[in-house]
Formats: C-alpha cells, structure tokens, sequence
C-alpha cells in the first residue's frame, strides 16, 4: 500500500570526524523516502526553494518516489548545518535557516488523500495535527518529534500525539515528553496519553517498542530490536529518519498490523538506519538493492536469535 | 562443573534515587558467586577483614557455595561507598578503604588447584596472572577489569589479558583499553592481543559478545543479548558482576564450550544483572530460583526472537 510522508527536504552541511560535505540533499523526508521506497510506493509532501533543482528531484523520483507533493516556494531551501564528535552520539548544531519552511503549510494533494498509511516526520505539531486531519482515512499514523517541540509546544504536541498510531523518539525525548527517568515507565506514560505503540530508537543499541494492552495483539511485551556494530560510521545523519523509514515502508507493504508485522518492521528499520549511517548524506540509500536489504536482516536476526532451545 | 571466582568481599554503603543502606554485603565477588550459584558448584577465593562475622558468610553457604578459600586477615573488610544519580548510569564513589585488600595475594587452596572453570573478578592484573598461573588446568578463563588498571597498569594488563580466554567490560573501558573510538573496531583489536571472546556490557541496553575467528565456532558474528527494560531499578551495584556470574555460570553447567552454549550464556548473564538491580545490594540474589531465572530467559527471548520468518 502507498506510504505518504510529510516532512523536510533540505541541504545539510555536515562534519563529521570521517569528513566533511556541503549543501548536499538532506532533511527528514529525504531519508524516510528513501529508506521507505525499498518496500512500498512512496509520497512526499514537502517544501523547497529556487535552489532545489530537478537533479535533486531527481534522487528521489529514480527511486520511484513520487514528487508531487513537493510544493515550490520563493527563496531558498531549509539548510542545516552540524558536527559530530568522536563518539557520533549528537550532532552539534552549527546553523539552522528555515528559509521557505518558515512558512510551511503542508497542501496533501487531492489524489494522495485516502493515502492509508501516513508518516509525520518531525515538523511543528500543529502542523502534523492538520495533516491528520486531513486525512481520516489513514488506517496507520506514525510520526516523529524532538525535543524542541516537547519544550516550547508541549500541549499542541499532547493533543496531536492522539492522533498518531505509533510514535518515534529516543530515549532522551520520550523521558522528557513523559517528565520519569525510568525508561519502561515513562514510555507506559506516553502509551496511556496517545499511541498505541512507541518505538524508543537507542542509537547505536537499536530500539525498543512498547505496546498498549491490546493494541496490534495480546499482552504489553516489549520488543527490541538490535542496531549493527558497525566500524566504519562515517555520519549518522538521518538514522533515525531512515530507521523510520523501513520501519513505516515494510508495514505498508504487508498485508496486516499483527506484532510480528511491527516485530519485524524493528528490524527492517535498524537495518536501514545501518546502511544510512555508512556514507555521508543519504548516498547509500539511493542505490541499495532489496536483496542486500535482505541479507542484512538475517545478519540482524544472525546477531540476536539462539538457534537452540535446549538448556 | 564447579567455578572458582577471585574477587572481593565488601561492605558497602550504597545511595540511590531509591534509597539507601549502609554497610551491607557487596563486593564482586559476592555478586558473581550469588549469581553463578544457580548454575554450578562456585568456590571463592577472597580476603575479609575482622568485621566479617560467620552470618555473612552463611549467605554465601546459603547457597551452596564453597567458602574454603575465604582467607581471613587482621583487620577490616573492604569498604566502598558510592551514589547514584537520577540515571543510575555510573557511581560516584564516595570513599574507598581497601582494608585488609590491600595486601590480598590470593591463595588457592590445594584441593581447588583443578578447577576447570576460572573467573578472575576486576583486581590487580598481577594478581590475576598469578592465579592463572597457579591454575594450568583452567579449560575457560573469564576476567574483568577497569579504567583504573587499563590506565595505571596497562603493561601488565596486556599480558594477564594474554592467559584469558573471554573478557568482560563495557563500551568506555573496550575503547580504552583499544585507544579506538570505535566500538567494533576496537572489539577486534582487543581480541587480536588475547581473548579469544569479548564481552561488552552495555548497561541497560544489554551486551555484545565478539568472537575471534575460529573461536568457539566458525566466522567473527558478534552476538547480542538485551536487557530487560525494568520499571523500577533501585541499585545497579553489581550488575555487571552478576551478569559475569551468569555467565560463566552456566557455561560452566554445560558440557561442551560451543558458540550456542556462549549465546545462551550471554542471555543468562542478563537475566542475572536484570535481578540484581530489582534490590538493594545482592539480596535477590540470595532468594531466586530456577523457575524465575528460567521464566525471565523466556521474556528475554520474547523481548529479541521474531517468531516467524515469513517476509
């Protein structure tokens, strides 16, 4: 089924201790497109600026990802602008010009808006709720927000968070969103204020999804799924994004919404959020093949599961 | 197969967000022995001071575990004191008096000298290589160690690590001890100067073992067990002891030393950690059984294992 995102494209000047690039493609939409467009036929809603031109379009439509969503605007393209330490844990925010984003009021195309599976990247909740609303005939809303809408918009964001299906965030967020220290139970907070489901991405140590009694199927279990070692980050911008991506695009792609469905969407997700980290930009997601995907989460699986039941 | 553990007895005055308590039995010896005693026969190798009354030693009795190696100096026991902060993510230790551990030179007693199952809890490496050396039957040696040592004895560190076969630490004592930032990479360095498995403890996201290639099995796949997120942790003082003697325990219960058995091993070193912050001190640790700790294995195992491999 087609998987419409709603969220940034943008040009991410990026330094990390491996290198460093300029003004290349970036922005949430981009990486969640990308990562999504393995699984499903993607739609994006977005907006750019006169620099965004049709080679960067481009990048997306070869994947076939379809750009009419993409409204154009006078001025220049949302820029951002970051570093990384040796550690890669947070990006060091060095420039931040919302240009045309400023005033982004997202416009669902008439013929995307029964589009059942919704992704709403991390833009201003107010934002995200009309999309919503929008769209009542989406079967599954996932989305994403960050600490600076937690901050400065806290009850705009309680108020949208009840229209989301499921919800991604890390750990530092969701103990934030929830005002507890203690992980499980600050992500049951949430789950009673909202989602049926919260997806806690840890990084380098994969996620977490914490289910509400009864939502996807029986019991509160919760499920991790793990991130590769890998040794060579290059720049971790967009992992998250691109973990959302595989995530949202494998369960658009089935048939249900059972907790394998999610179960295995974890490890789709990790696996695209490896291959995201390994160049700069969202170059490696641009050229992957399904087969490699696939290699990868049996390596996820490979990394996590006892082949023996025995004692 | 019984285990032999060399670590330290303490007392310990402990403060959490949860509380606190003072002067009660620690020490990583009490920890991995408490935890392995569920597994295999354990014997301790120790030091304690006058003010270890036959009533803690009865806690260690309690279950089962040889105490004959105990030695008895004048003097006081090892006494450390430490706080935790709202993360509960490190100690800051409040005080440290080493006591009669301070000239601790463990003596094997003759009838242990055959022990095929060695951990060398975190002390002096010198020492550690002297009871390896005392001990050539020794089929698998476990160890541990810490910034201290890596810091102020590296040189002797790098040869006991040379007489171990699996070494246990976490993520910032591994890219020490490798002078690389990069956890992976410096997993197979570490390997490359000696254990033949690595085990890194992740804290609250569970832990990795790295195989050297050809080690225990075939190919370097790393393998990695969770944590289980708990609601409420009130002390994480010996976590990463318990987790060791889980570990180590059962590999020592087993009869063949496979990748498989390694894995699962992995999965019992976390169920033993995941107990052992649940209380103050190891006092969980002294009242568990089998059943729980088997139960707990099978929510760890539906916290990681897909349950179909459909697409």
């Amino acid at each position: 089924m087609p998987l419409l995102v709603v969220g940034s494209l943008a040009f991410d000047s990026i330094k990390t201790p491996r290198g460093h690039v300029d003004r290349i493609l970036g922005g949430s939409g981009t990486y969640f497109a990308l990562a999504a467009s393995y699984f499903t036929e993607v739609r994006v809603v977005a907006v750019v600026g006169d620099d965004f031109t049709p080679e960067h379009e481009a990048v997306l439509q070869r994947r076939g990802i379809s750009t009419d969503g993409i409204e154009r605007a006078r001025g220049r393209t949302f820029f951002w602008s970051g570093e990384y330490g040796e550690n890669f844990n947070e990006a060091k925010t060095l420039a931040t010009e919302l240009n045309v984003f400023q005033n982004f009021r997202p416009r669902i195309p008439r013929q995307y808006l029964n589009t059942e599976f919704l992704f709403l990247a991390n833009i201003d909740p107010v934002l995200q709720a009309e999309v919503r609303k929008q769209m009542p005939a989406a079967k599954l809303v996932g989305g994403d927000t960050m600490n600076y809408w937690i901050n400065r918009k806290r009850e705009d964001l309680v108020e949208t968070l009840k229209l989301m299906d499921v919800l991604l965030i890390n750990d530092t967020e969701t103990k934030m969103l929830a005002h507890d220290s203690s992980l499980p139970r600050a992500a049951n907070k949430v789950l009673a204020s909202g989602p049926r489901a919260l997806v806690v991405k840890h990084g380098e140590y994969g996620a977490t999804i914490f289910f509400r009694e009864g939502a996807f199927g029986v019991g509160t279990h919760p499920f991790r799924a793990p991130a590769l070692p890998i040794e060579e980050v290059r720049d971790p911008t967009g992992a998250g994004d691109s973990f959302a991506g595989g995530f949202m695009g494998y369960i658009a792609s089935q048939g249900e919404l059972s907790r394998e469905v999610l179960k295995r969407a974890m490890f789709y997700g990790g696996v695209m959020g490896s291959f995201a980290v390994e160049c700069f930009g969202p170059e490696r997601l641009t050229k992957l093949t399904r087969e490699e995907i696939d290699a990868r989460f049996q390596i996820f699986r490979e990394l996590t599961h006892l082949d023996h039941e025995s004692r």
